[in-house]
């Protein structure tokens, strides 16, 4: 039994023991403000920050969700304007966030399926943060490294922010590029759901507290500052009583993948999956990639679109055989399903699943 | 091995036995917008509602901490002015959560190990919000429910928030007497940190709706109302992708509770846990209960000052048979130690724990 939803999503048979262990040794029970939690935070944060190339002078916090940090984006970094690229949902949302809490969020946006032509993009002068998504979840779109690049030089003094969510831990990223990025475990770290983190750079931390001086920061007992005075100097500490059991999980995950090649060796893994579902996919009747443009298709999310009916056959076949297909999202719901290319999900489990899809889509 | 810390705290055998049988049932890997987690989130509100007697017309919504409400209180409740009464350090953090978004935050305060006196304190007129702990962590002191209907009656206009942090699930209380409730679960509901729940009345709900309509609500997508979109309708869901596993934790936790004679029998067994403490602390020497008024000692948290020396080898020895005492909290935190009452903590647990102690602490 598998499942290959992008997120909550897979979970490795390692997690999973790792997740037993831990209620024998009593780590759901220790005290947030114990020496305990403090080494098991620290470990966390110092593989995270290994696994992912995280520059030394740039932040780390936990949030409980992506979903926070778009909160958090807004009401730390800016008073007044926002822009968004929107090319799907989630990139949608960050925009919803700013918006919601009183800001100027402008936008550009592109149908689903395709990408932004960044730096053909007039960004208002006025713009204080640009929000950008790598790896768009709901339509399977990814962004090019040079295209994060060119964005840099082209927002210039404004922040970039970039959310990582459904490709952390799958693809390389450079982290100097960008001035905040962020995930949730659920997704290529294959965790249960429950933990955000945003790795933050030393100008973006800087105007947060700027902000906060002067009476404009929203974010409150969340604002920056205050997350820096619990985790800086060795605390590794949270305000709240945070999702103990996730922060251990995250440690001992990257701690486990850092011993066995770190990121470059899922770089690979991912790119020979995502062949393999490409292979497949070659001249495949009734289903195709939602994403036409090989460049920006995603190396950890595919999107097939197919006939409503098909869909169901297939997600039908694939459940009686213990399978999982991704559901489509928002408005491609019904006519798209997706496919998590996840470390968690091996080449054995694809090559499972995409033998039962062969029997509904031939050839 | 047990801990009597009240938090995170110890988790009982079921709730172990709930997390190893989540995971063979695949609940760490479910979509948040599957039917399948709807039915886990109905589970989870529906038994919760009944174990706690929530009013119908009361909302249920989850946050990642009782944390995450104190900036939800101000940010949805407060345009201008909110009142605390400060007793310990988290009734103070409810302050400083308002505060910290810009709010006048005016309060009493009345020495640690102390009650407010509720009634005889004047509350501005203009304040909006008014918020109290009923069961200070930090210090063992507890409300009373006849001062509540009083302070309900004094406080006149403005909304009342209760915390409930660590008495939740554990001691009666009246729900239609306040606004707002709101508890985390690593308490009294003995799971693992990283899940809050909010209880708020249709007057506090219609509040944030007029505040934002206003633009005057600082929530962003984190406003009632957003939480309400995902929530109401029988879609018991969330804007972000939540804490499946908590959730799930939870509404098993209640749904045995309710099968089992609900929060009625652990009112009685925490009494009977509380008398059993109570009795063992007479005339005992070397030791004393920081909270001098029997009235205001709290049912589910004891604070026990000590000589700081005292305090280290009774913990030392306890730890040797495999028993955690609860540190000390904050400004107490050298010359205190606490034990929880908590439903997981056994009768045995706190006879065993008390037999080490008296030979530290002798009559």
């Amino acid at each position: 039994m598998f499942t290959l939803s992008p997120g909550p999503s897979q979970i490795s048979p390692e997690t999973k023991e790792d997740i037993r262990r831990a209620i024998e040794e009593g780590v759901l029970e220790i005290s947030h403000r114990s020496s305990r939690f403090t080494e098991i935070s620290r470990r966390c944060i110092e593989e995270l920050r290994a696994y992912l190339g995280v520059p030394s002078e740039y932040r780390v916090f936990y949030f409980d969700s992506a979903t926070q940090v778009w909160h958090s984006l807004a009401a730390n970094l800016v008073e007044r304007n926002s822009f968004h690229f929107i090319n799907g949902s989630f990139s949608q949302k960050a925009k919803e966030a700013s918006a919601l809490l009183g800001k100027n969020a402008a936008s550009t946006e592109v149908p689903w399926g395709e990408q932004c032509d960044f730096t053909a993009t007039e960004i208002p002068r006025a713009a204080e943060l640009v929000t950008v998504c790598y790896n768009e979840t709901s339509t399977g779109v990814k962004m090019t490294q040079e295209e994060l690049v060119a964005l840099r030089r082209h927002v210039s003094e404004a922040f970039l922010a970039v959310d990582i969510t459904s490709c952390a831990g799958g693809v390389p990223l450079s982290m100097p590029e960008a001035d905040v990025w962020y995930f949730s475990v659920q997704k290529c770290f294959g965790l249960p759901a429950g933990l955000g983190v945003a790795i933050i750079s030393p100008r973006a931390y800087e105007r947060s507290i700027a902000l906060q001086r002067a009476g404009k920061n929203l974010a409150g007992i969340w604002s920056w500052e205050k997350l820096d005075e619990m985790m800086s100097g060795e605390k590794y500490q949270t305000p709240q009583t945070p999702n103990v059991l996730n922060i251990h999980l995250l440690g001992l995950q990257c701690e486990r993948w850092n011993r066995a090649g770190g990121l470059s060796k899922h770089i690979v893994t991912t790119a020979q999956k995502k062949a393999l579902v490409e292979t497949w996919m070659r001249d495949r009747d009734g289903c195709a990639f939602f994403v036409q443009d090989d460049a920006h298709r995603s190396d950890t999310v595919f999107t097939i679109g197919a006939a409503p009916e098909a869909i169901d056959n297939a997600k039908k076949a694939l459940r009686e055989r213990g399978i999982e297909l991704g559901a489509g999202y928002g408005r491609i719901k019904r006519d798209t399903f997706r496919i998590a290319n996840f470390p968690a999900i091996t080449e054995e489990m694809l090559s499972e699943a995409l033998e039962v899809l062969s029997e509904h889509f031939h050839r």
